[in-house]
């Protein structure tokens, strides 16, 4: 019997718990024991519940019991999460955390703290919920060099760019719409404004070159900005508009970005619709591949965590080799990448030449404006040139 | 230094030499070690070539020389693939294979044995090419039980039924073509009659289910008897034609089969086209998810065969738990599954719905004839209906 430990009863922390009765013969199977829960860390009680009796309140509790192995970490946020991940794994306890911010921000240290204490720190709830991406990267691609990995990792930002597109509703309406259903908080700022898709592609990036990645270093931009009118651009050009979070290698270093972009309807990431999340990853050698499924949600979320409590059942004492070192890698020069921009504008095809030479357009029969898109430049100099037009919009054209 | 051998030197073989060589560093990393071919077997010389310094003609060559540790298996079929690996495992070496006849056959006791031997014996690549679909399972998604996995599992012909639905041809036109392009072999019927897909799923569950499938007990229809004008129905109906490979745990047990459907436009699979493949898996907790990637194709199998390396070299001295038992497993009754059926034929409404009641008619605008599509009924029942209208065509309806 595998003693475990949950830190944060909330919706994943309560998923756990729930996943590991619904699943507990199979999944005993696959452990090679029984995981049992023995404590259940929250602030609060849980008056006539079930899991009153294993509430605990105190941390030390846990740290100090030897008879827990396994610990999940289901708090979020960066602290008291990480004073307390490090002091399980210091006390020898094995860690599975969906944090994608405490991952983010410590994962190369923890990381490194579990190998010598040979213990294990997972995390694969931390991106893309139900989707089996980060072990698939650590266990399963690895004959690999990664060239791309570019994701639809957000599933709040998805669900209204699919609602925008589908009902031609304008992005206030949408947000409204996504808060009613709960997929977007009161204050939606980490979905919409990119920084929840940042987090996470910094965590593929960083396991993909083996280095830390700061989430500060790359360049967001989140949807506030994408209107009902560029969605009938898109239409007309036969594209859907993403927000993409992706990371590319490069002759000049590793390049990473959160935007919106236009996507083509040929690329594997268009029909990701909803609430849904995808990676699409293209190997030097596998070429082409992409993982679908749930990116958030109580149980698809609960599973990559119990996922990964299996995983630990299975290597008690040994360390699952693990590639992020926290020497941090310097991304490309964004200025310097080469982008194709869709552009709206109210300026005449006269000013439009004057800046873009001769561009294509798109008329989406909107009166006063009209649509183009640009050649392949630098960011940098596409800015330069666009503030001669102040442009409604820009989005990049992509994939 | 870890050595290895291959045996077939044909385009997987020679494709895994290439794949180690081009990502020599990144796969020593992560295997933790350099892995070197020492040998390779097959009944051809290639003068000139550089791999002729490590052809041998004699298996014994490789059984008997205690440095080989690992051994790929892509020659192609059961026998002598099966002698070979057999006496490979049995000589304490760790084998990998793409070779899905084998598996499909052999799988259960060529996994025992590795087990009794304390090596491994892996298959990625045996299934979806590069899509770590079996890792998957074995690996990822262990909290979850899987109740539905389906799967467009041949390259050939999801190339084949695109073409027909793009260009509107006929079979015969889009097999020569096929054939021209190499995607099809000059005898076509492991792809056409769905015997390849048949082992594939055969293979995914039995892992699903842990106990041995026979490829011979699932119902397995090919894409021969689609025409043009099937594809005029589906798209009038806004679905695509596609052969599906499923399995699905009912009250009854695995319902497993093979056979072409018409699919919604809303289905992840839907937008799987030319030679991709792709495997759609539904779990309990996980809810949908999809992998998606190079089904066929030198490089991407060789990627598949070179990361069960790597996972061979984490793991030299330890056996990876596969649940695939020799305890034969019946599937559900086929002749009790459930389906919906779209039917065309030149029969009137009056004798058609003196069989059916009232079935939802498409009229693709072809003169002479009529398509339905039929209420949810056991292909028992169906086949004593249909029988009495001489059908054009059958396609089930289904996802």
């Amino acid at each position: 019997m595998i003693k475990a430990a949950v830190m944060g009863y909330g919706t994943i922390g309560s998923g756990v718990v729930e996943v590991l009765n619904i699943n507990r013969e199979s999944i005993a199977k696959r452990a090679g024991d029984e995981i049992e829960v023995k404590y259940v860390l929250d602030l609060r009680d849980f008056p006539g519940d079930s899991i009153q009796e294993k509430i605990v309140h105190d941390v030390n509790i846990i740290v100090n019991d030897p008879e827990v192995q396994v610990v999940v970490e289901t708090m979020g946020g960066v602290e008291p999460a990480y004073t307390f991940v490090k002091a399980m794994l210091e006390a020898g306890k094995h860690v599975t955390t969906s944090n994608k911010a405490l991952v983010a921000d410590k994962g190369a240290e923890l990381i490194a703290l579990a190998k010598e204490k040979n213990v294990n720190f997972l995390f694969e709830a931390s991106v893309g919920g139900g989707i089996p991406i980060i072990r698939s990267l650590n266990s399963c691609l690895t004959a690999d060099e990664i060239e791309e990995i570019t994701g639809i990792l957000n599933g709040t930002t998805n669900y209204m760019m699919t609602k925008m597109s589908d009902e031609g509703l304008e992005f206030e309406d949408v947000l409204k719409d996504a808060q009613n259903k709960g997929y977007a908080e009161k204050d939606p700022s980490a979905d919409i404004e990119g920084y929840d898709a940042c987090r996470k592609i910094a965590i593929l990036t960083s396991l993909v070159c083996g280095q830390q990645i700061d989430f500060e270093d790359i360049h967001t931009e989140g949807i506030t900005k994408i209107s009902a009118a560029d969605m009938k651009y898109a239409k007309k050009m036969g594209r859907a508009i993403k927000l993409l979070a992706s990371s590319k290698k490069t002759k000049d270093g590793y390049l990473a970005m959160v935007a919106p972009f236009l996507i083509s309807s040929k690329h594997p990431l268009y029909p990701v619709n909803d609430v849904f999340n995808a990676v699409f990853v293209r190997g030097n050698v596998l070429g082409d591949a992409m993982f679908y499924g749930s990116g958030a949600g109580k149980l698809p979320t609960a599973s990559a965590v119990a996922a990964d409590m299996v995983d630990i059942a299975k290597h008690l004492n040994r360390n699952i080799l693990v590639e992020w070192s926290s020497k941090k890698l310097e991304l490309a020069d964004f200025n310097k990448a080469e982008n194709v921009f869709f552009v709206r504008t109210a300026s005449g095809k006269a000013e439009i030449e004057a800046v873009f030479g001769s561009p294509a357009y798109i008329d989406a029969g909107i009166a006063g404006e009209i649509g183009f898109i640009t050649d392949a430049m630098t960011e940098e100099a596409f800015a330069e040139k666009v503030q001669n037009l102040n442009p409604l919009s820009v989005i990049r054209v992509g994939m």
